[in-house]
């Protein structure tokens, strides 16, 4: 009975709402082991970080797609891995992953990963073309003015051009305020002379973008231009305090921005993802995954898959991996996904609880329907 | 061995301790729509509310009940409910919930939906007797109050004897300042002088009461009562702000009005209501509840229902649908929680981790006694 | 499949990473049931703290622990405790536990219990022995400095002289700033004029130490002696309150002595054990557990601990019990834990997620490797 569910989800065409570059080169023991973490500091001594539920589904689900049984240790598979070198790695795990679109986003150290078209090029086969959009990181566009040197007065206009000039051919933007400041910053907008004011001590200062006033500049610079605004929320690494991380703190940006017509995506959102449903529930512009943690909690992401599925409407719920670096995460967000939403609609038409038509349905505005209609990809 | 534990939940009658009135008069689609969401908002195009955990729930198990196969689609459901009239779709929801006793929060748009006798009136059968008490809103009775022009100093005693009156005959009061404020409110009690600033102020501007001395005010004015006092806590719509609903932020309360003997009811919960259990097992006082989010989260119930079973002691647990406005919420909410309580019971007794026994003495507690006992409606 | 599995986590002789003595002397009905709630209130009238998760675990599986039938009826239960008589009834269940090692936490109500020498005592079998390390809480050493009357001036250096004693021979420290404060406390150290004005004030007011200047110099005097430092976090009794122990609220201290080599313990942690799976995820220095929700979630315990292994590495997750007084907590910790590993290891081998190997080495790892590795206990 579960077997249509299960062949109809196998068979999607992904769309990857939020997603990054699959790593250009090889990638040594250390490299690995830190690209499937979320932590920038090594793994105490006498412990692996990949002992977790990461390391142990990459060891079960990727091995086969080298050709190596299950459960492979890790110098054989990176021994294995280095012997089929970075491309053909990155082209099997892109291909095996199934996704027809990823939707790119660019900022965060793009010169070690593959750029959006490369992407597309390694995701293709001869049965299944496969295309790649962008999403433009509004901090990145920002960090790239500052560094042409720019007057503070003339800051704003600058971010404006530039930011101008990287939305054409995008299809959404995205923003690190989690990370860089919280979610729980001042949901007005600041007026020119704050911003003017900011941008002299960051330009003067150097560094990061991290002053919530430039931070929240960006965020309504972006909303002008009607794309969706994607969020990093809830889990990740050691630059964000999690509590601030909590998408409700930012319900009053949600509502000052909800007559712009501006869909805000609110990805990840782990352990926040019932919080994250609730919002997607009663606010209409309002959508959100839980991309990254599913990889992350490996056998355990139908659980946390099956808590984003309580009381958000499914056309407001996305699939996403959040892959960075190694393309096994492209591969296991989508595998894992599969997985889960086979087992969760399976077990839901088994028991009678939802029809096999419905089941069908949810799979494909989840796993695709949903994205191609909020980034509005079909009049691209 | 599952068996007695089933044939037990079902004959249960449920003392549903907070729930509103049918809705009176035929629903179209857009209000049907509406009934089964919290979103004050429509959904944006091209997608539908209906399809959502709440949606299936009504097509799987209230098509039914009139008459229709399981899943039947939205529009033959919405003719079939046109065909057998408001009154007649109300009276075969209520008498199928199972539910004996009705706690009616009455304060809320009281003329689109029945009273509370008409709910016993309607919800009863020949074999089956069924009973509604009134719970009073406090901000209702304020408002009402206010609408009757009376000075800023005049006010607190207008309020008091209102109060006074519609407590005549009600088993317990309602709170909304989760709504209004948030549950992060000063746990001390107003003194007259800022009731009379806060009330001469409300009186001038007029509107809704979301001024957060006046709804402490309304709060100490309760407790006087005596009568078990319900909290709206976490889930709802766009008014409230989640972070501001987790009911730990109103500890300082629960502390201040523990030797008042008033048992602090808090309502939905999700998705804290891990949190409102750590309440209701530490704090004598502190009963709760996960309805609403039953009824939204309509396949995954039994995971929300089994996390409200963990730490709290069972006689601090209560059963709710919460339902306001289509019939089929008092139906669902009350089939929902049978099918989680007899899953989850009969898989405790299944694994030998609980005995048969206390199985169904803890679905008795939880589906009526904890009410009856709480809001002594022996005593009536 | 799962056999092996089983057969290895029944036979692991644990490491309880945090525990307290056994009750010493014979326990009344009322003491009995106030020894399993975090209540310090009785119930209300008419309930019982024993119609609950853990109090339905106890009869289950501590009942044939003392040769009674599962499920025993409380009175039975506690005739035949007596009968038995506190020590043997602590040696039996110490003993059934399976814990070859505790980490015992001596600073509550330290007469009311046993010493670790007698817990050690009492566990050991002529088959198994035991041994049991202590653990300093650092208020209340504190506690007892101020009873030896010291002036403001000299507290700091009474209190580090007190330390510097009680640490010989411990392996790690305990704060409960979480209950005495709260985890939102100023990450910075004191410096020694605050410390002594704060002193100052405690000495002459007296009572418990609950000054977040003193409770945070006694952290980072804790923290100069490079030993495992204990927080309590999350689920206790009413003196805590809940949302301000969260532990990411402490992420700001967690920064500041990452440098220090101090492995931080986070204990308990529901409901926000998936918060602390983030932190010890990305802080190398961050370990957690959920004991105490284990015993308090009894037939939900699974579901619990099943959270507790997403996103953290399991070399950061440890077992422990939190028992403290009645010893079928002890038991009871250790017992569902194992219940739980072999369900949820046996179904994740069953599926094939994982392989064998890894999943026998994760159970030792939590069971016992962990904490022996954390807490250098094959160097005493």
């Amino acid at each position: 009975m579960t077997e249509p569910v299960a062949a109809a989800v196998e068979s999607l065409r992904l769309v990857d709402h939020h997603v990054h570059g699959a790593a250009r080169g090889d990638l040594d023991a250390e490299g690995f082991a830190a690209g499937l973490s979320e932590s920038p500091f090594p793994a105490p001594p006498g412990t692996s970080q990949l002992d977790s539920q990461v390391g142990f589904a990459v060891r079960r689900w990727c091995a086969p797609v080298l050709d190596l049984p299950p459960h492979t240790d890790v110098p054989t598979y990176l021994r294995r891995r280095r012997e089929l070198g970075a491309d053909e790695v990155a082209r099997r795990f892109l291909a095996a992953s199934g996704i027809g679109c990823f939707l790119v986003e660019t900022g965060y150290r793009a010169d070690e990963i593959l750029s959006p078209a490369e992407m597309a090029r390694s995701a293709a086969t001869p049965a299944h073309p496969a295309s790649a959009e962008e999403v433009v990181r509004l901090e990145s566009v920002a960090e790239d003015v500052a560094a042409t040197g720019p007057d503070a007065s003339g800051f704003a206009e600058a971010f404006a051009a530039a930011l101008g000039k990287q939305v054409q051919g995008a299809v959404g933007l995205k923003s690190v305020i989690a990370y860089r400041y919280g979610l729980d910053f001042d949901p007005e907008p600041p007026d020119a002379g704050e911003v003017r004011r900011a941008a002299g001590q960051w330009l003067r200062d150097g560094g990061r973008l991290s002053d919530p006033v430039l931070l929240r500049h960006l965020l309504w610079a972006g909303v002008e231009h009607g794309l969706p605004l994607q969020f990093h929320v809830g889990f990740g690494d050691t630059d964000l305090t999690m509590h601030r991380c909590d998408p409700s703190k930012m319900t009053g940006f949600l509502r000052r921005v909800q007559d712009r017509g501006v869909p805000i995506m609110l990805l990840h959102c782990y352990p926040y993802h019932r919080t994250a449903g609730y919002l997607a529930a009663v606010f209409p512009h309002v959508y959100f995954d839980v991309g990254l943690a599913v990889n992350y909690s490996g056998a355990r992401s139908a659980a946390v898959i099956a808590e984003s599925l309580e009381v958000a409407p499914f056309a407001k719920v996305l699939f996403s991996s959040d892959a960075w670096g190694p393309p096994e995460l492209h591969h296991l967000g989508a595998l894992l996904w599969r997985r889960a939403m086979t087992a969760l609609l399976g077990e839901w038409v088994e028991s009678g609880d939802w029809s096999q038509a419905d089941a069908l349905r949810v799979a494909e505005l989840i796993g695709a329907g949903n994205a191609r209609r909020v980034y509005r990809l079909e009049e691209r």
